[in-house]
């Protein structure tokens, strides 16, 4: 069996994506993070739901979590405002880790090789130089144990 | 609104479960990771997915995952025989990062600020010293956006 076979949908936004557009589909998907495509449609980072946070919480309460304690909530509007005019270019780590990637031809196990390499979740899988899903370690344990 | 006030359940095994539970409930439920408990049921680390897969994969593949285009796929049964006889404890890394864990009666400003801190996609709820649930950054968007 071949990644291409398997590879599951996954949602996806380019680097000039709105902001707001990507908290959206993390929000509704309530996924910990989207995979990223370069303007070429590859794959080239992660970006993790904390960092969308990360952007919209004051520095002054990520330096110390708990001066939340003394502030109300933040509102939605603010959240909003922080979030407009800025793109997913704009909410990416200056050093992104980069996204574990393997060809639609590989097999599972170079997969599964590669995710336990890089402790990672889920691997990118690219067909024809273009995205083509993922391929998670949980999906990859199910058909392994039988039970897909 | 307060930490226990959202939290929502999510999967937990403790350190002496059988590893192959682990797995099927990482598989069923297509998780990233789970959540481990201490003896006294208090949220002690998170099993990753690619960290089970790790135990399963023979060692000269994960140091070159290449090798496995020139392996069969490894057997269910294989990979059962692996898990048999191991419990999660044995599938945890020596240093297990840590689980970031906040209070019931903590606000999900400082649950947004302690992700943020630790590009975590969850934080665990402790409530009267027991797990009570996970928040996830992507519902923590969820409700700032106004979507909930």
């Amino acid at each position: 069996m071949l990644a291409r076979d398997i590879a599951q949908e996954f949602p996806a936004v380019d680097v000039d994506t709105e902001a707001l557009t990507a908290a959206r589909l993390l929000a509704s998907h309530d996924l910990p993070g989207l995979v990223v495509l370069d303007s070429n449609g590859t794959p080239t980072a992660v970006l993790p739901a904390a960092d969308v946070l990360r952007v919209v919480i004051p520095d002054y309460i990520q330096d110390d979590p708990s001066l939340a304690r003394v502030v109300n909530e933040i509102a939605a509007d603010q959240i909003m405002h922080e979030l407009r005019d800025r793109t997913v270019r704009d909410l990416l780590p200056e050093s992104p880790g980069g996204l574990p990637v393997i060809d639609g031809d590989d097999t599972l196990l170079e997969g599964a090789a590669l995710m336990a390499q890089l402790r990672s979740p889920l691997v990118a899988v690219v067909d024809n130089h273009r995205f083509a899903g993922v391929v998670t370690a949980a999906h990859l344990l199910k058909l392994a144990l039988g039970d897909a």
